[in-house]
């Protein structure tokens, strides 16, 4: 399995820079907390980081169209990438999307199919097949090398970082920051965090190989983008690689995140983006400058 | 290309008759017009007729999962076919479609899929292969000869009929009617009826061969269920051999004649249903009774 290496992290973040936000690392008065609000990407979402490198990378092998299925956010991404690099694209959805989401991905210019949830993986598949389009997935390498950019800002203005707080969905996020930042210094700490109701990252580390959790499970937490029952499989040979624990947080903690980091730093963080933010207020964490990854303001 | 019989006709009527209401023939009070009220069948619409038989004829050749596209009375047809046959069953609507046929399909059990208007055909034939669905066309053979027991049953329940007028989309149940009507007496002239704004099905009666409509023209009438932009080609071949006329109506002839089967016989027609009473009002037809099939009543 090829690996994201430091040199990907570099070329990515090159090839998507002139489509992002130079996103604000943000102090928490009083506290040894710097907030990474990527909830001001287009989008307002990291994952536009992850869709522009993959689309531009399919781009360059000659795709005129692409597809990706998603809950939401990745979807909005795909679009947002499609759109500003000129390629036709159609996304997916679960007909438990609230409307918003998917009048946002027309609004980007996409082709909405909207599925029932258990059909959305096959519809993303048959329609690539016969409409010739090429799937962009949430997991890929190319994807999990756009995101890293985020953990090499992080060390490149944050110098005397400790520790890095990343949420964990499917894991391509903690994958990358954890890449980036341990080539940019090997004793930062890089820490994924879940929501505990959702927490099959965690049982995956412990476990040491991936752990599924039944979707009904995942499906409890207020944190609507970190559902996914089980790690993508390349993000996973990162993150065992790489990260050094996983934790834990409660819904209540994630909700006076949410509040804290709307009245300490004025950002709107949806639950998934104030995991970190959570982690920060209810664990240890070894000494030094923290820095918690918002990664999306949708809600 | 083979041709529906009145072989087929009989066996059809008897396949699907557990499923479907014996509909009345209403006469209108003062008029010689009759009403074959198909606005009563389960789904409020004449398709259940051949989408049971095409459904049933699927099923008998092992079919444990079909699916179909439209923009609403064939695809909730097949959905309450396969429900009452036991098939799982998928639908592809445009997200053009109002919420309430979503909800009809999703009523009746079917897993619905909503797409762009011009990735209906595309997305039915793609979910087909890969979920090894049968697809349910609205214009094929088993289809036609489903519709066609209402040819039959106004040939026997008015026995001096002269006329039937019957509405047309792609021409299935014209091309059902007039095999049926001209079986029982081939002294019925059988009369098609399409809106002014949709009258592709005219305009290929009076070439002698089949022409296409832009869609931009034909979804100027207020009739939903008669904006096809051209005959189906099977259906196409029954029409040229049974059918004695094609007929025009305006937009506010058809708004009168759903007033007036409202206030005269009671019945709640769609503008689609209400077309032929509409060609009643407006057109000097040949003496004798007259049938109108009232096709569908989902408003």
């Amino acid at each position: 399995m090829n690996l994201v290496t430091a040199t990907d992290v570099v070329s990515a973040a090159a090839k998507i820079a002139p489509f992002i936000q130079q996103t604000p690392l943000l102090h928490l008065p009083g506290e040894r907390l710097w907030i990474k609000a990527e909830n001001r990407q287009p989008t307002r979402s990291f994952k536009v980081r992850g869709a522009l490198n993959a689309v531009g990378r399919l781009a360059e092998q000659g795709a005129g169209h692409v597809i990706a299925q998603s809950s939401g956010n990745h979807a909005q991404a795909v679009a947002y990438a499609a759109g500003r690099l000129g390629l036709r694209v159609t996304v997916v959805l679960p007909d438990t999307a609230p409307s918003l989401k998917v009048d946002a991905a027309r609004g980007l210019g996409a082709e909405v199919v909207v599925v029932p949830p258990a059909l959305r993986e096959v519809t993303c598949t048959a329609l690539a097949d016969h409409l010739g389009a090429a799937v962009v997935r949430s997991d890929d390498f190319d994807t999990i090398a756009g995101h890293a950019g985020i953990g090499a800002e992080i060390a490149a203005e944050l110098p005397g970082v400790a520790t890095i707080l990343v949420p964990v969905c499917n894991g391509g996020l903690l994958a990358g920051v954890a890449v980036a930042a341990k080539a940019a210094n090997p004793a930062i700490t890089v820490i994924g965090v879940e929501p505990a109701l959702a927490a099959d990252g965690q049982a995956s580390f412990r476990a040491g190989h991936r752990v599924t959790w039944p979707v009904e499970d995942t499906y409890r937490t207020v944190a609507d983008g970190l559902r996914a029952p089980v790690l993508g499989a390349l993000a996973w040979e990162h993150i065992r690689l790489h990260v050094d624990d996983m934790l834990t947080v409660t819904e209540d903690a994630i909700v006076a995140a949410m509040d804290l980091l709307s009245a300490k730093v004025g950002e709107r963080a949806e639950p998934s983006g104030a995991v970190t933010t959570a982690a920060y207020l209810t664990h240890d964490l070894p000494p030094g400058p923290v820095a918690a990854v918002l990664s999306g303001g949708n809600i």
